[in-house]
């Protein structure tokens, strides 16, 4: 995000609430074997600075105590929850993502082994679950083996929030204390609404947010879990482009990737991939014609070219439109084919063999790889922390390299977006050999 | 590592030493095509500070001028070398890590696209190459095409260290003005060695490592590349030792895996897989009876168990020895060997099935998986700015996810380690529910 | 094919072409180490049976030696060429498909360490590179190394054939006596006009195919390479559209793969998935409403459906058209998006999450996998030994596990579909669950 | 196989068992929603000739109902058992092999899908299971689903044979009709003393072998499914030891791969990577010393070199021993660590860098590629009809492309192995450049 961006949050930004005192011993110590130890655990006063760098860097003489910092994740020696009376739900909302299974796993590995909860349950297709009548599945340590080995979600998923009213009445009939939400921006409103139904009703219910964004867009975490198997396979569609543009006369690869408000697919798969030789994201407005002259250039030069797009670039050239989907995010105007089509003309009748890609559900569906598989159980670990400790109406995410709490409302009210003057733009631009400015 | 080591870091650790004034326009800017926006540029103030956590965040008030902070690493608007009279020279040091051709093809793209250099050369067979007067090989990028799809490295490595004296003649029978040393802690020591002798000599040579260790046990860089693919590809083999263990009665799958002196890649690849039962380290000295008849516990329990070993684990079992390795290493006694023997005495006539995977070779010569080919991208733009710059005796690495120079002697005084009391085994221990001590 | 055709083929028809006599010594022997041996030489009398089980099998008595038989391939004691004196020329022409480079570097490798061929010319970007005047790249031992890994072909492609006269002159001109053409039907009958042409000419150029189809439709072969590449990659796709359709309410899975006139890949990706529910190939009509109203009952019994449909399906739902593409191959409608308009269509109001992939460029772009890889090495091995042999306007293939010689004009004359009363179609059937017609 | 063996079979030897009468009618055309069509369905009188080239080829007249013929695979219009009656068994047997899972549900999937067979018992552990008192798992569509992305197997598995009258004992009380062992030499034999006891007994049982071993050491089958996965993955071990050995100076990569008799899976894997110098197999004996004097000549070429033996190679190198393991099988000796040893004393004081492969259990508990499922896939498709035909004391498999019904006993009598004549090793010899001889 922009650095400046830095500065602008308070203290007050980044408080989390806490359903009550925290007054239940934890069974940790005894599952892992020995009572008086307690390195692990974190203490009251823990504090995880928000600002590391810039801020702080250029001053003189600080008053620590008085900066923003995140409440830290991990495990605290007192619960809000006695563990057997717990009764936690898992709900997986909006588009997929690759990790989501891990995250499933990982939380009912994690309530069953270190706190010891014996019921387990997953919401069906996304808040639907919630208000639907649906009965929930019973996860057990089991019904969990290996879905990790298969993208999706095994509990499904829906777009769209529902009424809060309707679905703090079935948690309050399933017996639901802890509601874990796996989903984006727009999930964890719901879920705020959710916590908040709850917290009104004085219902003793923790909704602990895990947020799921494969654009890698939501503010104030280091990355979203997914995110770095999403760049690696849309790598492989980047190499298809340019084996294919490579292997004939003026062949242009054009690969459409995700990235609605923000460009870091693009970016990171054109890093990864070495072979782009123009990356046009969302964050950065462009010219058609310039563009298309550089390309014509770079063919000329080189043989062909490899153009990435992201989904949400160049919206510019499109008439304004009030059109939204189910989750209620603004349509898209198809940036992709645009583009196809001015190439295409903008040859004319030289020899030119344009080759579109477009990997959009492949990019989803598949398993998460290690790095994400290592991230998606340390989060389903703090958000079980989290959950036991009675904190609700935040998320857990990493904010440089430690794992934090932030409340939602933090986490919704901006986005994570590829800075133009910072360092993985220039990276980009260095790499692909593209001019900063294409307008 | 361990977060009390921070503490003890001076500003003067922090140093980085320069061969002269940088007086030269850099052509960057022309490259991108304007000249007067400097948004990129790494201004002489910037500073990454090191301990952006624990040291700060206990105390009330700071001078933040007087704390250790890193030189920033990233392109600078002067220069010290002409780009046009450099030759730049790449070394690739000691055992194979993924992701040594991409480096080495960042380097090559990096120095001929953005900086115009036009001749680069690649010695053969690490240190061994400057001495042994073989003829380097010259890099073009039509050389280090798709090199980045092959794991190893195309100029070859050995072991061990050669003769300063000798090692920098050669690099002025070559005109090298830059030499890139891709290598471990052994092989920075002798980068520093030629970087004393040429300035020893008045040579205006600059050497710029890039630090290499597949067990991620360089200190103070958040990781090091070729990390993550080698987990990745460590947690096959862990899924391969678990379902033989798992498809036999009373299977048991030993994994031994790199890690002399740090256990990351069994820590990392163990939460990645979810299905290990026992991760043994060197950081956390274990009993082996006690081990054992926790494994047969678990064994009877569950039916099989997973048992990953990092090769440097239980060295204490063994008597010591003064044996090392061309490298200087201590020669490691083999775990792996004594515990699956111990394994099966203690199982004696009851049926075992013992599957011992060590798959060694198989994880260091893998090519870049995304993540690490984009790491890589960027440690090699970072060492081309830093080279470029004059800066010598010096790596590259990242801290708090932005790019860093470290002074050579700061990386190779001390080890980075999996800390027994950190965030990082807890989840180890969480995830395998071993107990926390087995002495 | 269908068994019948097997019926239709007589002995003229594969008889096979050869310069002249053969008179050379081999040197095989040589470089194998010995000389006396002939265990592995093709004699004279060899004959590969056409027919090997229909046919025969039904019969009571049979004159053998009047049955059809093949020309095997393999080594042969006398050459018809000089070894020393020969240069070799490559071309692949036509869409990529998995094991071009294969092909070429297998082509490189046999030529030089087998028979000791000292000059290798790849000829540029398809039949277009034999008569545009662009110099050939001279292919060695060393500038092949590694290009298996990648997919593609390094020396380009084109569609379409070109005058035989000129190309015969550039091959005059290059000294070429061995051109061996990569490449589909098309691109084997400009092989056959090359053929021709010198022949004409009293030219000694030998030409020889390697019969290149992703869709696997040549005739008489047992299989194309990259065919299970190409089918193990379409398989992935139709992993994804079933994650996506498993994971939302009502999701249905479109799947549309290569496939003009034969639908092997979407038969043995169905197969190779398991998790298809309709299959639709250009071999069987089907009326598109039966077909709905099927799908949609699938839907309400099992929550979603997947469907794959090869692009040749169909073409019976769109008025005729004359339009081809360069190769010369007719235009075809776009029966993915008609069956996705359909869809939508026909469940009005109810809910559907239609989810549609076209990976098309994402398979043919990849390397072959390990089979394929085997079989590229056992073709090229075969076309360079029926190439020094003197043989010409002929292709290598496999027939019933043997390598034989195939006239061009056979392979040209029909092509290989998938039998509707055949096993395959069956297994689909048995596999999908789908009706037998949908008429 | 060594093609003069196909003329010692008989028709005798081809012979198929069946329980008695087929009066059932099948329910498949129903499944396949028409009666009438009677295309895919088996006749009677087909036949599949066993000998279709060699033989035959070279004879003059032939009396073709007198030529030995296989019974072949596929489905009859009458069963022998009536489907809804139907209790089926399934148990896999001996060392772990990709595709086991896939068999195991594409026979749940089938029974149930096509014939409608209700229930499937799955047996723990291999035939311990019929014996021991253990319970069997009940496989039903839902619990086999997914399980082909995983290797091994989920019924687990154990080495030797029980006793066969306590295994129908256990049949009996289970009420299984169709047993389907999944299973080697050693397990096939293990099953024809199952089905020789329960025709004794007058049991109405038929067992019904899938033929495996990842060696492709069983005769009379055109592969086995799991060997072009096997040595897809073993490929991947030699390109580790190519990359470590080309990248040292003097490297030598030594990989030992599976193949006790067999060395298919050296030939295949190294006819895969292209990259292999020396490949030894147990087929072919020859002297340790002439081989080191070749490899060390090799090495002095080309600066390094790739050694793939099997682990049945050259076992005429250690003294004869009389052990065998739980199967029976000889046990063998170390040949790769012999090798190994006699690599570096060969080369003295010479630089040296042995890099030793052993990747053993990272093949064989590999998924399935896409392949292998289509063929593990057909395999359990031909299985069922020939269990529900009645068919016993016989396996399903390939035979010049066709599935086809082999007895037991013709399976076990010998062994497929790589015919040093043949084109196999011809193959091999002319990829690797090794001499024909080294003896």
């Amino acid at each position: 995000m922009n650095t400046a961006d830095l500065l602008t949050i308070t203290s007050d930004d980044l408080a989390i609430t806490r359903l009550g005192e925290r007054t239940v011993d934890t069974p940790l110590a005894d599952l892992l074997g020995e009572r008086e130890e307690t390195w692990h655990y974190v203490t009251e006063t823990d504090r995880v600075l928000l600002d590391v760098v810039q801020g702080i860097a250029r001053k003189r003489v600080v008053d620590v105590a008085a900066l923003p910092a995140f409440n830290p994740g991990g495990p605290r020696r007192k619960l809000f929850f006695e563990p057997s009376e717990v009764t936690a739900g898992i709900v997986t909302c909006g588009g997929l993502c690759p990790g989501l299974n891990n995250v499933i796993r990982g939380l009912v590995l994690h309530l069953g082994r270190a706190y010891g909860v014996k019921r387990v349950l997953g919401i069906r297709n996304g808040f639907k679950g919630l208000t639907d009548g649906s009965e929930p599945v019973v996860l057990t340590e089991q019904s969990v083996a290996d879905i990790q080995n298969r993208g999706g979600t095994i509990l499904g998923t829906s777009r769209g929030n529902q009424d809060p009213v309707v679905g703090v009445d079935t948690m309050v009939r399933l017996g639901v204390n802890i509601l874990f939400v796996i989903g984006g921006d727009g999930s964890l409103r719901g879920a705020q609404k959710l916590a908040d139904e709850a917290r009104g009703r004085g219902e003793r219910i923790a909704v602990v947010g895990i947020p799921k964004t494969i654009d890698n867009d939501i503010p104030w975490i280091d990355r979203s879990f997914g995110f770095q198997t999403a760049f690696g396979q849309a790598s492989q569609s980047i190499r298809a482009a340019h084996i294919e543009a490579s292997s004939t006369e003026n062949g242009v690869g054009l690969v459409k990737l995700m990235g609605r408000h923000s460009g870091f697919i693009a970016c990171y798969s054109t890093l990864a991939s070495h072979d782009v030789d123009f990356t046009l994201i969302p964050e950065v407005p462009f010219d058609v014609d310039v563009f298309l002259s550089r390309l014509k250039k770079k063919v000329e030069q080189q043989g062909h070219a490899v153009v990435v797009v992201a989904e949400g670039a160049g919206q510019e050239h499109f008439p304004a439109s009030d059109q939204t989907d189910a989750s209620g995010n603004a349509k898209l105007n198809d940036i992709g084919g645009l583009l196809k089509k001015r190439i295409i003309d903008s040859f004319g009748d030289e020899p030119l063999s344009v080759r579109y890609v477009d990997p959009g559900y492949e990019i989803r569906s598949v398993p998460a790889n290690a790095f994400d598989a290592v991230y998606c159980t340390r989060l389903a670990q703090a958000a079980t922390h989290a959950g036991m400790a009675g904190f609700t109406s935040m998320v857990v995410g990493q904010w440089s390299g430690r794992m934090v709490h932030l409340p939602i409302a933090l986490t919704t009210a901006s986005r994570n977006v590829v800075d133009p003057h910072g360092q993985l733009w220039m990276n980009v631009l260095e790499t692909t050999g593209q001019p900063k400015r294409m307008v």
